[in-house]
């Protein structure tokens, strides 16, 4: 089935105790839709906007892995919205140093006439109120739009952003996200409570990312706990969220299956594709992988998750 | 298998954000004992010392559970143990307002002849220099002996505490205190070097109690990621990381094993139980529970932590 993915593309500036990058390609909507790429849905689409200092080797990129880019606006003579970050030693907590906008800062997304009937649609961490804006301008409801979200527009632009996630059926947040949305310190309260907030259909996802603990997924009254994928080292995290909601989101579209057993598998390829964003710089670590090498962490991820009721007599 | 305890005997003042309780029963040689009682061990004996204050309701919970006492000092004329905590409103965090050793500053632990040749045995949190005597009193070397211990003495023992981790095999710490021991952010490479610094064995297990997200168990080369139990309201965490290990060693005590399948299942009973332990104040949520509660709660930790591989064509 087909996924738009709507988000930020960027050329970002990335500092970790071990090294630094320039011109790293990044931005929520190139995770996401490179991650999901990989499980080949029928169509992924992206809308989004760059400068025409865009480079060939992101084009190519793009290309080689059959994302279909006619929804990126290219503004000429602008340049590419770019974050600049430097991560602490432990790599868990970060400082942003700069974040310059450029051509993002008058970014309106315009969704492609063949993609206005999208089976399954992401909605990447941007202004609320454009999310709701790119959900007005579809012909027909997706099964599942899945938003994500950040600290800056909880605080800064509720209202917004209430309305948008009153129109979503799934959301992708970290754990101190979900906290401040819905002041509890218990996951698993915040959990219901932000399934509560989304729209009145008769699907309601919501997944906390917790890091290096793993998440949980709230799908309707069911709870599932997904471990993490055990990495001893991370090289760098940038992209590992939004990288993990296109292994979500490309795997059920691939599917067609919205299903909790799906969500499930979902969340898991999902941790999978964020484990590899992590172990390289930038997209390096997502830009082309094997589905045996997918598998195989599936696989190690079931393995060290199982075990078995033995009753004691 | 026979079980040996050692460790404090409290009665506490516990204030939550919900009820404040004075005298109430605590100690992590009452929690570690009353969990493991539940899998019916061959003998489960306690080590430690109590004040003449130490209440009859006491001394029935455990005639009750079965647990042998003789192990416990009875000091004429003192008083046992208190410690006053406070926790704050999200339960994940405490004040300690004070600590009262009272009979436990003089307290040298001495095993009881018919406990000197344990099967297995649980070092609760007190200081190194007295565990590391405990391990000099037996007889034999037990197939498990299971340490605790705490950030106190991390950065006040450390060299006392480093001669007694030498000379067990397995141990249990939370995630803070196992970034402490190893002074390394990633818990993955912290439950490895944890484990180089256990005993020569050709078993070595480390848990690493995560609260809300779990835990992890290091079992020689392998990796168990067992989810928490999804509890909204915590009452009282007191004792919860105690009652942890009771239900862990007892589960272990019972089978006589410590295989891999059965040190897995011993961390889902050790949270099992946690979970009651936390769902009542002081020791009131493990004083009477029956297996079909242990058991329905167990099925539901692996009902939420099940999902299987589905390739995709």
């Amino acid at each position: 089935m087909s996924l738009l993915v709507v988000g930020s593309l960027a050329l970002d500036i990335i500092e970790t105790p071990f090294a630094t990058r320039d011109q790293a390609l990044g931005g929520s909507a190139t995770f996401i839709s490179l991650a999901a790429s990989y499980f080949s849905p029928d169509r992924v689409g992206v809308v989004g906007v760059v400068g025409d200092d865009f480079p060939e080797r992101a084009w190519e990129l793009f290309r080689s892995r059959s994302i279909d880019t006619s929804g990126i606006e290219v503004v000429p003579d602008g340049k590419t919205f770019s974050w600049h970050g430097r991560y602490h030693y432990d790599m868990n907590t970060r400082d942003t140093l700069a974040t310059n906008l450029n051509v993002f800062a008058e970014f309106k997304p315009v969704v492609p006439e063949h993609f206005l009937n999208p089976d399954f649609l992401v909605l990447g961490n941007i202004v609320p109120d454009l999310q709701f804006d790119v959900i007005q301008q579809l012909e027909r409801r997706p099964r599942l739009i899945l938003l994500d979200t950040m600290n800056f527009w909880i605080t800064g632009a509720r209202e917004s952003l209430d309305k948008t996630l009153s129109n979503v059926n799934a959301l992708v947040v970290n754990d101190s996200e979900a906290r401040l949305l819905v002041e509890h310190p218990s996951l698993i309260v915040a959990g219901r409570r932000l399934q509560n907030m989304l729209a009145d259909d008769p699907l309601r996802i919501v997944v906390i990312k917790k890091g290096e603990h793993g998440a949980l997924l709230f799908y309707n009254d069911h709870v599932f706990s997904a471990p993490a994928f055990p990495l001893e080292d991370i090289f760098d995290p940038t992209g590992a969220g939004d990288t993990f909601m296109g292994g979500f989101i490309g795997y059920l579209a691939k599917r067609g299956s919205v299903s909790y057993e799906d969500a499930k598998r979902a969340v898991i390829y999902g941790t999978v594709l964020a484990s590899y964003c992590c172990s390289k710089f930038s997209t390096e670590g997502i830009e082309d992988l094997t589905m045996a090498e997918i598998y195989a962490r599936f696989r190690l991820l079931k393995e060290l998750s199982s075990f078995d009721l033995e009753e004691i007599g």
